[in-house]
């Protein structure tokens, strides 16, 4: 997990090179049939990859967005028209039989649909009509960290592509793209979110938040503290947070809190405040100090659209060192299988 | 919170009576427009009820549904076409800014919308081109119970009687919604899950698992545990479970897993054999014992489609129960309000 976390500036760079042109390919043919709507058919890390992508359609390119629930036509064989859909799975192993069943349902019902993987061979990459491989390279540890980062970039590159229209990137996304190696480097060398793991060593639940664009990387982040620590992280969008699960919050509930500098972390605001009347112990993430947090995990200053790529980081390397400290084995989760099928 | 919950079999069948020619009268103009997809829009309780709108909308009608994330509209200014859809905000109180200015959006988009409130003088109704009126009466707690059955029912009649397309239930629809009273006034009589609050007491964390229909249930379950007995409660459809939080579990953590007697709760036989594996402490909740669980809250044997309207009703007794045992006031939990305005 160790290797695979810092090799992710690497990935970045790989990525951003050598598939730059696939991508845009994929990117041109989505924009040549302009879906009515995109649906987004993932589990676990990949859904949180889904998520960010789902925020960036709507937001970037119009286009209404939502997560399947792929049991709707797995368990219960719902055959939904989505004929002026895209349907993108997402998925590092491709191998998961409900995502690839939901892309078969869904092509035969006349959407477009795209396979985002690790594994251009995968069941799920051959049966897609189109397929974008994230070239992350192999994967050692089984909680995914190089995979989710390079299917956001992946996604990243695929929308802007659409939005451009011709499927390349703008010189300025160009640019932001190019740029992100070199700030991943800077993130992964700060040490401050490994220093913090011994501050939550006996801590048996954390709550994880953030909203909009920065929603994904709380959820991410509850995974990877759930499956390297068997902490129960439960991530909650802003919002969501204070419609109930607030009242579970109190000095002993440590928070992680991720806040931008745009109008999600704007948003967050509101929500710090409130967890400062519960007494909650907040560490926030991102480019500022927050005010009403007990501490600060510093993050690059960037547009929210390309912070998940870097927020990210030290929030693996959190979850890695507090793995470490409670003598667990990162690398083989109990109870979990690198490759997981569900039907 | 007693008496609310209490009153959910009476709810059921005024709301059947009272709301069967207004809610037929709206799935009809639904039907006349059949929209190509349809959003749902919601916080808190209501986004459960939401999600299992959106599960019978793709089986039941065979039209791709999805949950909106409000923040990409509300945060982010997005302004995504919905001029096919039919967007659909639910909330009790109607009161929440962020539902309204999504179905404000999607109206000038051109979408058909749609409140289901239990307030039909708030601003969601008000604003919105269709409005059903769940009529669950004022709603003491601030803990949602009656008013989320109630949400979960409006929303079953709104779909069945868009399948029929005249708007009305078919005979066979209509008795089983007539038989939901008595079916809900047999729960409520069976003190099985109140018993168990005891075994919670000192349990800090719980994980509440199903899938398809049955997820719903176990998200709304887990929030009424966070608000009531400030518990760490994680929901998880059960394939999400295998997918990373599983290696979470272990012989402390106690499970509670709705298992139904249709698809869903068939394909949540192997869930349960995992958790075995991991030593959970299960809790099953559906018509039938299952194999694995050290306990059984026992409901009654209906359709899967019909169950979460049943089976949410122990498990709300035992977010009560457990909060009393605990010597907390859940008609108030802390931090909360009734109304929640987030934006």
């Amino acid at each position: 997990m160790t290797a695979d976390i810092a090799e992710q500036p690497e990935v970045f760079a790989r990525l951003a090179d050598t598939q730059a042109a696939p991508i845009a390919e994929v990117a041109a043919r989505v924009a040549a049939k302009r879906p009515r709507f995109v649906l987004f058919a993932a589990r676990g890390t990949s859904d949180h990859a889904a998520l960010y992508a789902a925020y960036l359609t709507e937001i970037r390119l119009g286009i209404p967005a939502g997560l399947a629930s792929p049991s709707s036509i797995t368990v219960y064989g719902a055959r939904p028209d989505l004929s002026e859909a895209l349907v993108v799975g997402v998925s590092q192993s491709g191998g998961s039989p409900d995502i690839a069943e939901v892309l078969r349902v869904a092509g035969e019902s006349g959407a477009q649909t795209l396979a985002v993987t690790n594994n251009p061979d995968s069941a799920l990459s051959t049966q897609a009509e189109l397929h974008i491989d994230v070239s992350a390279g192999h994967e050692r540890a089984v909680a995914a960290t190089k995979t989710y980062t390079s299917e956001l970039l992946a996604l990243l590159m695929l929308v802007e592509g659409i939005r451009s229209g011709d499927g390349r990137l703008s010189d300025a996304e160009a640019a932001a793209v190019a740029a992100l190696p070199e700030l991943a480097r800077t993130v992964l060398d700060d040490e401050t979110a490994a220093q913090l793991a011994p501050r939550f060593r006996f801590a048996e639940r954390l709550v994880t938040t953030g909203r909009g664009y920065a929603y994904p990387t709380a959820r991410e982040t509850a995974l990877k503290l759930m499956e390297t620590s068997y902490m129960s992280a439960l991530a909650f969008s802003g919002a969501d947070l204070l419609h109930g699960p607030l009242a579970m919050t109190d000095p002993d509930v440590p928070v992680l809190a991720v806040v931008g500098n745009g109008p999600g972390g704007e948003a967050m605001r509101d929500v710090i405040g409130r967890l400062g009347e519960r007494r909650a112990d907040v560490v926030a993430v991102g480019p500022d100090e927050v005010e009403g947090a007990a501490m600060w995990i510093p993050t690059p200053s960037v547009d929210e659209r390309f912070a998940p790529l870097l927020d990210i980081l030290p929030l693996q390397r959190l979850a890695l060192a507090l793995a470490l400290t409670r003598g667990e084995n990162p690398d083989a989760p109990r109870g979990l299988r690198k490759v997981t099928e569900t039907l």
